[in-house]
C-alpha cells in the first residue's frame, strides 16, 4: 500500500501560528522532508521515531535539486510511508507548490495540500498594519525581489500610491531592492515596513521610507517588505508606554522618513 | 483594569484551519465578536459563559456600522473584559483592520492582531494549484470584484498572462465580474477557477474559463476566483480515481474551455 503526501505550510515560525490540523498531522508523521526556514520548535512535535529530512537548499546545500526532492517524495510514499513536506508560510505563495504538484501528478501517487499562515499575514499582524484598506489601498500585489528587478511594477486601477506591495525575500541588500523598486516607478518616499522573524519572539519592525531603506542593513533575514500607504508610520499610544519592555526582546523602531534620495 | 482586545483571523471556515494561537484564545474567551462568515463550528470553541456577538453587516443588519463594533470593542475593553475580535480569513486582507487599529490606537485600548489563514490559500490548496508558478506566474494580485469595475487590472513586468489574480467576493454574479474583468484586459479564454467554501465538507470546486464563468451559477458564496495560468486545468489521475467517492459530498468538475466570449 501507498503513503499519502501532505504538502503542508507550517506558518511563519512561530509553532503557535501552525493550523490545529497541520500540528495533528506532525503528531503522527512518519517522514517529514523540510525547508530551512521551518525552525527547530516546529519540529520538535514530530515524534522521535519519524524521519526528518532538511532539504533546504541554503546553507550551500545546492546539491539537493528540486528533482530529488520529488523523487524522495514518490520514493517514500511507493515504500508506504506517509510523507509530510513542509513548508514554511503558504506552499501556494512563492514556495514551488505547482513543481512539486506536477511531478506528484505524474507519478500517480495520493496527495493533500494544507493552507498555512502566509509570511505577508504574519508580518502584517507584527507591525499592527492591514495589507489592505477601502481609503488608501484597493489591492496587494505579492512579489519578490528578483521580480523587482524588471519594470514596470504593477499597479491598480487608482495606480501605485494606492497599491499595496509586499516583497518576498527582500534582502539581503535592502538598499539595491528599494533602488530597485524606485526604478520600476515606485516614489522613493514611499513608506515601507521592514519585518523581520515575525510572530516569533525575537521579531523586529522597522518603519522607514524606500529611500532609506538601505539603512535598515542590520534587520536578519528571512524579512519581508511592505509597502505603500498602509506602512506610514502612526501615533501608537500603546506600543510607547510599552517600550521599554519591548526593547528587552524584540525592536520595533522607525528610521527618519525622508522625502527624496 | 482594562481588558486586551485580539484581532483575530479565524481562517477560511473549516475549525482545523484555525491556528494554535486562535483557538487557545477562543477556549478562554469572554467576549467575541465575529462576523457572518466564522461558522458555528468556530464559535463552539468559546466556553458557554462568553458573550458571543454576531457583528456581521449581511443578513440585513445594516444597523451595525463599523463606528458601533469599534465602540463595542473600546466600551468591553474599558469594564475589564478581554475581547475577541474574530474575522473570517486573515485580518489583514480585506477585513478593515486598518479602520478598527485607528480606532483602537485613538482610544489607547491595548491590542494584538493574530494572523490566520487567507481565502486565497486555503482556495489554492482546496483547488490543487500554486498561486505563483516560478514557470508562468511571477506575481500574485489581490483585489474584490469591486475593484475589478475599473480598468486597468495591475499586471506584472511580463503582463498580465504571467499574473495570477485572487478575486475576493467576485459573486454573487459571476457573469458580471468577468465581463468586468474580460474589459479590463484579460482575455476571455483565461483560465479561472472557483472556489467555494474552501477546505469544509461541502467545498466546490469549478475549473473553467472566463468566458464561461457566467455557467458558474450554481456555486454558493463564500466563494473565491484564481485567474490565469495557474489555473489551467490539469490531468489528475489520483482525482479521477476517487471522483465517485468525492462526489457525495464534495462538488469538483470542469466547464467546457472555451477561446472566446
Amino acid at each position: 500500500m501507498r503513503g499519502k503526501i501532505y504538502i503542508i505550510g507550517a506558518g511563519p515560525g512561530s509553532p503557535d501560528l501552525l493550523t490545529l490540523r497541520a500540528a495533528r498531522l506532525l503528531g503522527r508523521a512518519q517522514v517529514v522532508l523540510h525547508d530551512d526556514l521551518v525552525p527547530a520548535e516546529v519540529l520538535q512535535l514530530v515524534p522521535a521515531t519519524a524521519e526528518i529530512v532538511n532539504v533546504g537548499k541554503r546553507c550551500g546545500r545546492r546539491d539537493i535539486s528540486q528533482e530529488k526532492i520529488h523523487a524522495l517524495m514518490i520514493w517514500h510514499s511507493q515504500n508506504g510511508r506517509d510523507v509530510l513536506r513542509l513548508k514554511s508560510g503558504d506552499p501556494a505563495i512563492f514556495g514551488r507548490l505547482g513543481e512539486e504538484l506536477d511531478a506528484l501528478r505524474q507519478a500517480g501517487v495520493e496527495f493533500e495540500v494544507v493552507p498555512g499562515v502566509t509570511a505577508a499575514s504574519a508580518s502584517a499582524a507584527a507591525a499592527e498594519l492591514s495589507l489592505t484598506d477601502r481609503r488608501t489601498a484597493s489591492n496587494v500585489v505579492f512579489l519578490t525581489a528578483h521580480n523587482a528587478r524588471n519594470q514596470p511594477l504593477p499597479a491598480g486601477s487608482l495606480g501605485p500610491e494606492n497599491t499595496t506591495y509586499v516583497v518576498y525575500m527582500p534582502g539581503p541588500d535592502y538598499g539595491k531592492t528599494a533602488r530597485n523598486l524606485i526604478r520600476a516607478g515606485l516614489d522613493s518616499g514611499t513608506p515601507c515596513t521592514l519585518v523581520s522573524n515575525a510572530g516569533r519572539a525575537y521579531q523586529q519592525v522597522c518603519r522607514t521610507s524606500l529611500a532609506d531603506l538601505r539603512f535598515a542593513a542590520g534587520i536578519i533575514p528571512p524579512a519581508l517588505l511592505i509597502i505603500g500607504r498602509v506602512a506610514q508610520p502612526v501615533h501608537r499610544k500603546a506600543e510607547a508606554e510599552v517600550f521599554p519592555v519591548l526593547q528587552e526582546t524584540r525592536s520595533n523602531f522607525e528610521l527618519p522618513l525622508s522625502s527624496g534620495d
